[in-house]
């Protein structure tokens, strides 16, 4: 129904005006936030071997596909469906747009414009973990990953944060995901990796780590361009609403994302003596990532600080996790994701007057137990089950010829 | 004009509000609808070979230009000038901008507004033909094709089913286009690979299809990411309106692609022994055309249904087509557009109670009879004039050094 | 503030409806205009030779991000800051926000809106000068040049043009920036370029230009694309208002790229014997640079004369810069935003009533008098100080390895 529809249905001019406003941009927002997902693919095959990369784009392709249809029949429904004790959706399943009140609404928004958002950001989430445990992932453990956290990994701390669940009940704000979408696939993205063990030829016989290239950074950078495009729907659209401030969130999500980028910039160049290419792009990354919880609260040049403090902070957590934890994860998901999704959820509390630095850190803690505690158990039992890792042999050739008897780039020469 | 100036001009506040609202979604929604040439080119240039990469891209460039004038001065006024016994448009020749009314409106849009979007439109249904006849078909052979497609292929079953025509005097449901965009290009598609064909080496001497593999699956799932991504604007936006049902409209497309997709993979898995990418990458496709007939009328479930039908038909039909019928069509156009395209219109009649199976059918089929008669006619005309097909040292060689003189990866060595 | 807030707040539900309409028009250009940066990097990369992509591909990425940074901190207060007597702003430095008025507004949208608007507007202006200046600029040189451009040579002549200045009091037009963009852009570009001399093996002894082609046609076109798609917000947008036109900008728009592309097609078949791909590319935006100035004020067929003459003028251009004045432009930038946007700008006061010639020629060569210059100025200190240019060797073995330490294809053999 357009705006007359509603009108001559018996709505306030003024309310359905504003319902009209809110669809519009909430759908922009959400074909935006879609649009990720080409992004993650391109930035993840980009950063990865060229033997590996059909076996990436698919693991994109289907963590959303999974996500999509595993989301829209349970997930919603324990992320937004009528609350448990703060702790959990109990109503929806099956059929999540039965939750609509009578007018259609769920929310204030007609429930397929709520659902629609709702299923991006899960899938979001999802497709953070095929970067950490590229190259060596067997895909149908992938596929089992994908569905456990769009039914339950994601929706339950979805719940506690922006479902009505405890965390926003206690005042944690996250605004657009730095805790529920982007560190929950980064711990996901950790516990993945751990358990997988790092690529063959990764380590050295005395443990020290060999990088690895990706293997085309035009692909990798335009995976970083459309992030950072899509991260305006992200931030802004995140408002769920026509607002006169989605200006101000553009600019705090843009400003964030500049400084850390310059910011990695700056610190690979003394660290390593020139500005390193994937790393800076990274920095990006881990500024758009940090900034998601409080683009809406803080001002400009607390951004700035956010933006600064990522783009620092992603460098010495890659190489934390590459020397010292000896995680290998092939594009930096644990530290971009993770790390980066960590730290700017605690600042909100820094920085801005109207979130308290407790609330934050319980909020992100508890998350970050729930998940971590979900992430062991699933990938333990995929691992125990079907098993997490291709044998020696598929992996050294590349996991495009044994798991999809494909080769990316077929009129080429590559090495393996 | 802005909301005070339509006001001060003597509209109705409601009426004025509800023009701008619809003004700003129909032009995200066609920006949108434009970009999936890029969506469209990728994917072409990535499931084809390397030797022919410039060929396909300029091709994918050229059909919208000449879709984009040649609509202009003819094409819109036979779709959607005034109509002659529901048959054909016959005013707004060269300037349809004359077809607006007193006050600068179309169909209730500001002219503009309108143009724009069914130029895009347009443009769409063009591009799915290069696809099929990648490879081989001679550049000025295939701008011909083009202008014909925007002239008056497209544009006279446009005319039935959106301009005012006798189908859509009888109620047939397209609602954005499977059969006026999607099975329009996939039967064009059909008539010129089967006028064309088969690739050389697509056959051995026993008449045994043999695959040659697509040279780039980034830029190839780039496109399908691309498609999908502007396949929301495609359908919510073929309401060219600010409407409650946008996020409805989303979630009906976004489950049925993503139920063809995992139906692909499932099936391919099964048939082939391993998930195959190409092929599921089509089904996303495959799912998104078949879903755009009926994507504002029927469930969630039944999308989910109609999507995996899709996913499951495409594979028989590529393989149809590349076994049975021998026609090649190097990315499955055929498949994906004209036999997905088709379904999805008929399947309309199924899973909506507001619409029927025989006003169904009766759309599909004339517009089937229509479109072959004439791309038959076209495609025979050009083959007999400047002819359809490059020459034999050309094809080996590649089109991209005979036709344009170019490598489109200059640094590289690839097979030819 | 949503609309019933804002109406709750005192105001005008008609202003505040159009408010709001406004805001998500604008933020979906920004978004969008912000996204040709993506279409930016893979042109310039796609268009030059695989061993200086990453470069390449940073220099894009880092003159986003110190523009974003530099001109909120200084820019923004020159371009939009209170006026001093037409020529510069002087008001708003270090925190532009000041400059917001009680309800926080600023020239009628909110000022976050109208700065994340114009960010976006001047890193496009920046990022035309790394194609020009491809393959053999330090990087540093680069970043300095970056913050430049940002700082004190956009910001002055966007003063003049969109800040009130003396040639905005004049009446000269330039709707959504063929001169204050693009030209301003494309001058800086023509000066780097000579200063900089051309690239090692570009003239042979006699002086003979030799084409030295680029490395990936498929993300070259598929930067084309993103560009003519983001076009739609860079000209659509600069409107930053919701209203009736926008239709008929998206039209102008359109129908000159097309007509460019086509034109620019047929010269170089005529000219070379085959229709060139990377020139036809560049056809595309050099209609869309030439229809920029006037693409709101102009008809649809005026718009195809614009696009035919810009289609020619570019292959005329690139050859005299190549073969004549030997300035060495790897992408065309110089010709394709500097010479069309000259043009475009001109013909405004040829094709619009509304618009003088000698107005739009004083605007034209002031601008063009200013950025030369100034760019003169900032390239040879920036020449005599750190150096522009690498040294031979670099050059020769590429501007990844020596700058970033990197391989941007590491998995593949390619020529140096």
């Amino acid at each position: 129904m357009g705006l007359s529809d509603l009108i001559a249905g018996g709505m306030d001019a003024t309310a359905a005006t504003e319902l009209l406003l809110n669809v519009v941009w909430t759908i922009v927002g959400a074909t935006l936030v879609y649009f990720m997902q080409a992004g993650f693919a391109m930035c993840e095959a980009g950063f990865t071997r060229a033997k590996n990369t059909g076996n990436i784009l698919m693991k994109n392709m289907m963590d959303f596909v999974l996500g999509s249809l595993f989301f829209f029949i349970f997930g919603f429904a324990i992320m937004h469906g009528t609350d448990w004790n703060g702790i959990i959706g109990i109503k929806g399943f099956f059929n999540p747009t039965t939750l609509a009140d009578a007018d259609g609404l769920f929310n204030g928004l007609p429930i397929g414009v709520f659902l629609i958002f709702h299923t991006v950001f899960c899938a979001t989430s999802a497709t953070i973990v095929s970067g950490s445990m590229a190259e060596r992932t067997k895909f149908l453990a992938y596929l089992l990953y994908s569905a456990a956290i769009s039914i339950f990994i994601y929706p339950v701390t979805g719940h506690w944060i922006w479902g009505g669940g405890w965390l926003a009940q206690m005042g944690f704000h996250d605004f657009a995901g730095s805790t529920a979408v982007h560190m929950v696939g980064g711990i996901c993205a950790l516990v993945g990796a751990k358990i997988l063990g790092p690529r063959i030829g990764k380590y050295d016989k005395e443990g020290n780590a060999r990088a690895i290239p990706g293997h085309n950074l035009s692909i990798a950078a335009l995976g970083v361009f459309i992030l950072w495009f899509c991260w305006f729907g992200f931030n802004c659209g995140s408002t769920t609403a026509a607002s006169t401030n989605l200006g101000d969130i553009a600019m705090t999500t843009n400003l964030a994302a500049a400084a850390a980028t310059l910011a990695t910039l700056v610190v690979t160049w003394i660290r390593y003596g020139k500005p390193d290419v994937s790393m800076t792009f990274n920095g990006s990354l881990a500024g758009l990532v940090a900034i998601t919880a409080g683009c809406d609260t803080v001002s400009n040049y607390s951004a700035i600080i956010i933006g600064l403090i990522a783009g620092i902070l992603v460098v010495f957590s890659v190489e934390f996790f590459d020397k010292v934890a000896k995680i290998d994860d092939p594009v930096g998901a644990i530290s971009v994701h993770g790390v980066c999704g960590f730290t700017g959820s605690i600042l909100v509390g820094v920085f801005s007057p109207e979130y308290t630095l407790k609330t934050q850190m319980i909020g992100v803690l508890s998350t970050v137990a729930y998940v971590l505690v979900m992430a062991i158990i699933v990938f333990t039992i995929i691992d125990k089950t079907v098993g997490l890792r291709v044998t020696k042999g598929e992996e050294l050739d590349g996991l495009d010829i044994h798991e999809h008897g494909c080769s990316a780039y077929a009129d080429f020469n590559f090495r393996l």
